[in-house]
């Protein structure tokens, strides 16, 4: 790595990152959420409802006066590495949830801060866990503002500004890795912003294709482009209290299922469909586990609710079916209160929450891929035990996962589930009931939304202490940012100066010609 | 590795493995199990129950007309790998569980062939959990078998053996390595006889110096060899109903807290004791954590149960103090019905569970070590991260800890999570609440014996199902031998002929060539 003179300079608290890359992208990112309010705020000013209007101009203006010098102050250097990438996505993210969650504070419709703070990370971490009792009394800009950030959340707000503005050259893929969702996101295509550009595309293809099909089933055009908007980024908010079940609808049912299974696929895939190679498509290991999860499930709670919850098998496979989708895909949206099934039903739903989507999708959890690495990695420790000669690649479609990524794979599963393990003992101190706290903690760190008990489908978060709240933000993100770049940014080595780092490298390389 | 000839003749179902070695290995251990029925029978003979004395000898005369012949058959080859190590020491658990429950089975004390297994692999394994309700109406000589499993299992059969009998030369330390509990179990000096035989001598000596501080303390003479059993095995069955709490003295409170958290220290650092490296003893990584682990738990639960549940500091202290003893060491003695505490203590409670004592102990849990190598792996991680060039050893106590550990080690963790799910999965199919149903396997993969709520300290396991008591008892076992050697046993490759293991190690060799 190589290092320009500023950065040794660099006052900011002893930060070794690019201060002012780091603060250069901050200010687009801001500009971004600036101009993403603005539909919000124009629907407000359509209703007639002023207050709500003038809350997401405060924050526009607000958002637009620190953004614009930051974005005009172009950095000397554009080239920056790794560590760079997940502080600039960790820093983001908080800022936008911190401002995202604004208007829901000055337009008096939150009147608590730290819930305003807990509703918009859930939010743009495409979680979908609410504060609120009673969405349907909520200003309309409010719900489409509340319902977009899990758009934007779900592929991306800097892979949305790599798309649209060229950044740093070559390097810039360690923004997106950063933010992006798997073990190793790679490019598509050579070019980074191209990269970006398809995969926005197809996003934005597959959101109006299914406020098309929400239309035709008769749903009003916005409470479609709400719904679509939570299905793409497997978000999970809704405007109705009984979530998609206050349409009572089978096609409805049908077609949002369909389009969580469709978020959830790695978008690679349809990359590969576009492209002509379906071979690939067809042959994708994490794509055939992804469904035959699902399928399993479905079976399994077909099973286990018909005769019990439901009397017909048909009924029995459209509720579980959707709640499987809705659960694997990390969105979170309910037809059914899942919370009241049978044991096993409830069991396998929280397991799928660990699971979650694939790579590359806009859904959360571990993910399909890191399942089958850490299980093709388990299956090779067993092998070697009994034949020690062995020597084995773990590999996913045919192509060899490096040692790096298989080692970063298993980390990242120790770390969160010390962070899970963590959470839930802070959390423990305000004595909510075991299940109510361990499924509150596993639907945020998972990004899915509702949990069992207390947070089941028909609760909410509302009643959690504030310390809870907080803890269970910072599980969102860390779960959305896939742990790293948050541990990164609290860590104190992602802190310290560069010389610091210097004498760590050094530091670690006489212990290894010590050894 | 060389095999013989008669090896690539076996004919037992295509196993692989050093047919003759494993059948008489396992005679000695039928041998030695009918030695240890010994005492229970004549404390059956004393106490005049001719029927348990009856049903004892039975056992006995079908152990030694089984065992007998077996180990008169010598093997023609006496050297063996890893992976046969691994299969002797499933094998032998298994059948020491199989035939340890027969004497409550045809005694008539336990009615249910099932439920004589479950009680018998809990003892072998240390476990604990029971699965009846009252203990109190036993025989004693019944009772005393019971404990004295637990003594056994703690640390172990296998190691028993090669302390007695001159086994297999250099390789026996594939045996004891199967059977010993930490990543890395070693030898203490270069004969594994004498290092076998070194630990049972501790064992035996802190054994009896229990015994005789809870003689000192007014305890009964049975009460106190069974329950000294019960704490040098990390067992933690009792004689009394209420366990420990029927004492009521502050006295045996402290003796056995004390006794069970040294039960739990690795007895290596016994030997550096009396080999005067008080260095090393003071040192230890390991030894640190554990006791740092304990105080922490300690302070959070005496802070927590403070006031609610107690009145008094030192009262409250006292409780403490044991439960989390009881529980880190994963003995399962109760003094307090820790089920009615508040959540945090509770919670505190289930991750001392996980964490469990330390490696080279009689302790169950995924041990200390492990949790300071995955902690040291997980740095490591996130400074390369950050450092890319650098090169980082994972060590403890200052000496390089192998990547073949390390790696076994994460995945150790990683199939530890999936056997608790899919258990916990299995066991949700008959609806038991959430609680009861994750912590009685949580309870039994770490060898603990009590859990919550409906497996709490005043309940039992009596009311499961057989399916799920069968899963519980497998948990046990895979707990105990922690993991590898039951896998193994199940695994297809465990099973597999020679020339398979032959071509799967070419075929890895070439698919390595390929890459």
């Amino acid at each position: 790595m190589i290092y320009s003179k500023s950065d040794v300079r660099n006052t900011f608290g002893g930060i070794c990152v690019k201060r002012r890359m780091t603060f250069f992208i901050l200010g687009y990112v801001m500009l971004l959420e600036a101009v993403f309010m603005l539909p919000a705020m124009l629907l407000c000013i359509f209703d007639g409802d002023m207050k709500a209007a003038g809350a997401f101009a405060i924050v526009m203006a607000i958002l637009l006066a620190i953004s614009i010098p930051l974005v005009l102050k172009k950095p000397d250097t554009k080239s920056f590495h790794s560590k760079e990438g997940f502080i600039i996505a960790a820093v983001s993210w908080i800022v936008l949830g911190v401002f995202g969650g604004l208007p829901f504070y000055i337009s008096g419709e939150i009147p608590s801060v730290v819930d305003c703070l807990f509703e918009s990370i859930s939010g743009f971490t495409t979680t979908g866990a609410s504060i609120l009792s009673n969405v349907e009394i909520l200003p309309r800009g409010i719900l489409l503002w509340r319902s977009f950030t899990h758009w934007i959340g779900g592929m991306g707000v800097l892979t949305f500004l790599l798309a649209v503005v060229t950044l740093a050259g070559g390097n810039s893929i360690y923004i997106m890795r950063a933010e992006s969702p798997g073990p190793s996101p790679g490019k598509l295509v050579p070019k980074i912003r191209q990269t970006a550009k398809i995969l926005y595309s197809i996003y934005i293809v597959m959101t109006v294709l299914e406020v098309i099909f929400l239309l035709a089933g008769g749903m009003p055009f916005f409470d479609s482009v709400v719904h679509a908007f939570g299905t793409a980024g497997t978000g999970g908010f809704s405007i109705k209290n009984a979530s998609i079940a206050a349409y009572g609808s089978a096609y409805v049912d049908g077609v949002i299922t369909a389009f969580m299974l469709l978020f959830g696929l790695n978008f690679n895939l349809y990359y590969f469909l576009l492209i002509k190679r379906f071979r690939e498509f067809a042959k994708s290991e994490e794509g055939r586990t992804y469904f035959a999860i699902v399928i399993c499930a479905i079976i399994a709670i077909t099973i286990n609710i018909f005769g019990t919850v439901y009397s017909t098998i048909p009924e029995a496979i459209r509720y579980s079916s959707f709640q499987v989708a809705s659960i694997m895909t990390t969105t979170g949206f309910a037809t059914a209160n899942f919370d009241m099934w049978p044991q096993l039903s409830r069991m396998v739903l929280v397991f799928l929450m660990f699971i979650g989507a694939c790579a590359g999708s806009t859904g959360g959890g571990i993910k399909v891929s890191r399942i089958l690495i850490l299980y093709k990695m388990a299956r090779r420790e067993i092998r070697r035990l009994i034949a020690p000669r062995s020597v084995e690649i773990v590999k996913i479609d045919g192509k060899q996962i490096s040692s790096d990524i298989t080692s970063a794979t298993s980390m990242f599963f120790v770390i969160y589930m010390a962070i899970l393990a963590a959470s839930v003992l802070v959390i423990s101190i305000w004595g909510y009931d075991l299940e109510t706290t361990i499924t509150a903690v596993i639907a945020c760190l998972n990004n899915i939304g509702p949990g069992l008990s207390m947070v089941g489908p028909t609760g909410n978060y509302a009643f959690f202490d504030t310390v809870s709240k907080l803890v269970l933000a910072f599980n969102m993100l860390a779960g959305r940012l896939e742990i790293f770049p948050i541990l990164i940014l609290i860590s104190p080595y992602g802190w310290q100066r560069r010389s610091k780092i210097k004498k760590l490298e050094k530091n670690i390389a006489s212990a290894e010609l010590n050894r």
